[in-house]
């Protein structure tokens, strides 16, 4: 194994690994739970949801790989903060949503290739790229599961002991 | 630039983003604010400074960059869990444990070659790293910065808005 095909597979294991986790998390709430605040005056569970449900369906054009599934995300739960849009999707469709980008986005990343991960995204123009080569899919890629770990952490705070 | 060189870089931008970020958030907090619970029920902000620094400092041992500087702040921040030990260090004394390690680290990990990222850490035996190429100092460095960004996470919901 290169180096370049190695921490290719150390990206996506840490990607892997904090999603599964967070899944395994959600799933234990009951859909009332997912209603409640993680602290006092803080997000709702369902919020955090829906935000890293529309995240991670952002990658998808981003990285060239397809179009987004659920764009009617955006504005409930990442242009705007939680509470103040009064309709939005019930737990049980949100549950499915995080379920089919996931799949759909860990289906696209199999068949990028180490190469591949080291191209620029599409946000980046192709003289900065020149300039900061770090500014590549993967980057993006370890930049999403270190917000996902944030995330992840808060909605631990609202586990049951 | 490699793409070995590339990643390397990615991963150090990335844990120094977290740790500029969770740094600026602490020294926000005054140091009676230090001793209050993230969420009820939950740490303290104090125990997770202190886990920080313990969790930082094993990795000077880890990488052999050297010995540790407060083996100390296992026992009450790392094995023990918060408000178990009821002898713990000031606050005072804990913020210069903090920065003292982060720097530490830092500087040492200024002197680690890529090449020297991707060999293997004190934890893994020789046999296995033959197998598992992917343990190696830089992998482990990509785990503590989303440990860091998860605990980041919740520090975040104890600040005043």
């Amino acid at each position: 194994m290169t180096h370049e095909q190695l921490f290719v597979k150390m990206a996506l294991d840490s990607w892997k690994s904090y999603l599964d986790r967070t899944d395994e998390l959600f799933k234990k709430f009951t859909d009332e739970e997912m209603m409640m605040e993680i602290a006092p005056g803080r997000n709702r569970n369902i919020y955090l949801l829906g935000h890293l449900t529309a995240v991670h369906d952002r990658m998808l054009p981003l990285f060239g790989l397809g179009e987004r599934l659920h764009p009617e995300l955006d504005k409930p739960f990442l242009t705007e903060a939680d509470k103040s849009v009064t309709e939005i999707p019930s737990v049980k469709d949100l549950r499915s949503y995080w379920s089919e980008v996931n799949q759909r986005v860990n289906a696209a990343f199999e068949k990028v290739t180490p190469g591949e991960w080291f191209e620029k995204h599409a946000s980046v123009s192709a003289e900065d790229f020149s300039k900061e080569p770090h500014r590549n899919k993967l980057n993006v890629l370890i930049n999403r599961t270190n917000h996902l770990a944030y995330h992840y952490g808060q909605v631990k705070l609202a586990e049951r002991k």
